[in-house]
């Protein structure tokens, strides 16, 4: 059980039949500190609870951030695609286009080749909106990753793309 | 701009005097995939998603699973606490607290050597309720970790640590 190559401690409990059955380890056991799914819901909390203080200076909000940013790498996403790469409700996807149209930072259009399909664009005013807290966001990022080397940060990216992965293949 | 070693593509402007000013990368030269907070903030979502929907059938929300989960490691921890490592805002917190208690699965008592400060304890009831669904809890970490060997999941610890640090020392 004290194995360097063991994750977590496992017990072994013998059954009264002589029978050796492997147990779980128990929350105590992986400890909080190394239990991945504590520290990323710590991490990503403070990231968006940041964030929001932040944006507000720019009357903006995390999740319109988010949009504008995906849609000024990919413009022309249908509300389904936008709503899982900007991580959030599809309920709260299209309130917030509406009010991110009347803003004029987006538009949706049928797409030409299939008139069923909406796609959201963004606009000039909206790519303009996002450059005016990009420097911000960025300079976010910068510090979260402070003493954290290339290599640190490319094998960093590589097991959180394993555990998207993960994820969404088990849709745990 | 494509050395291997460079974390991402710096633009470097040149202006009209002829001076170099490196600029920061944008967004589509950083890309989503290697946008750590994007990856992080789906994870995060996703699990939290999925979590929620599994502890339904045991009549739990994520918030008390997780009160339950840091209190079955540090009982007597004051509210402001167990807030930060369960990770929920403090007026969520108090009023959890309060329908945890008439379900017995916790109790509010003040600290002995100090009356002013009140610690929260699990009960037996909430550790019984705990341990009924961690089995569940458990089994989708793993699966969320499927293919990372120890050294792997080591290093990723160690990394989400420096990045917790950083988020909390310079409270982004």
């Amino acid at each position: 059980m004290t194995s360097e190559r063991a994750r977590f401690q496992r017990g072994v409990l013998v059954r009264t039949d002589g029978e050796a059955e492997a147990a779980i380890p128990s929350m105590g056991e992986i400890g909080l500190q190394q239990f991945a799914p504590y520290l990323l819901n710590r991490i990503s909390a403070r990231w968006n609870a940041n964030m929001a203080e932040a944006l507000r200076a720019h009357d903006m909000t995390t999740t319109k951030m988010r949009i504008l940013a995906v849609l000024s790498i990919s413009s022309g996403l249908t509300v389904n695609e936008l709503s899982v790469f900007a991580v959030t409700e599809q309920s709260t996807m299209s309130r917030t286009l509406d009010g991110m149209e009347e803003q004029g930072f987006i538009r949706r259009q049928p797409r030409p080749d299939d008139m069923r399909v909406r796609e959201v664009h963004i606009t000039e005013a909206g790519r303009s909106a996002f450059a005016r807290v990009w420097p911000m966001v960025y300079e976010m990022f910068v510090r979260m990753f402070e003493g954290i080397d290339d290599d640190e940060y490319q094998a960093f990216a590589k097991t959180l793309h394993k555990v998207l992965a993960n994820i969404r293949r088990h849709d745990i």
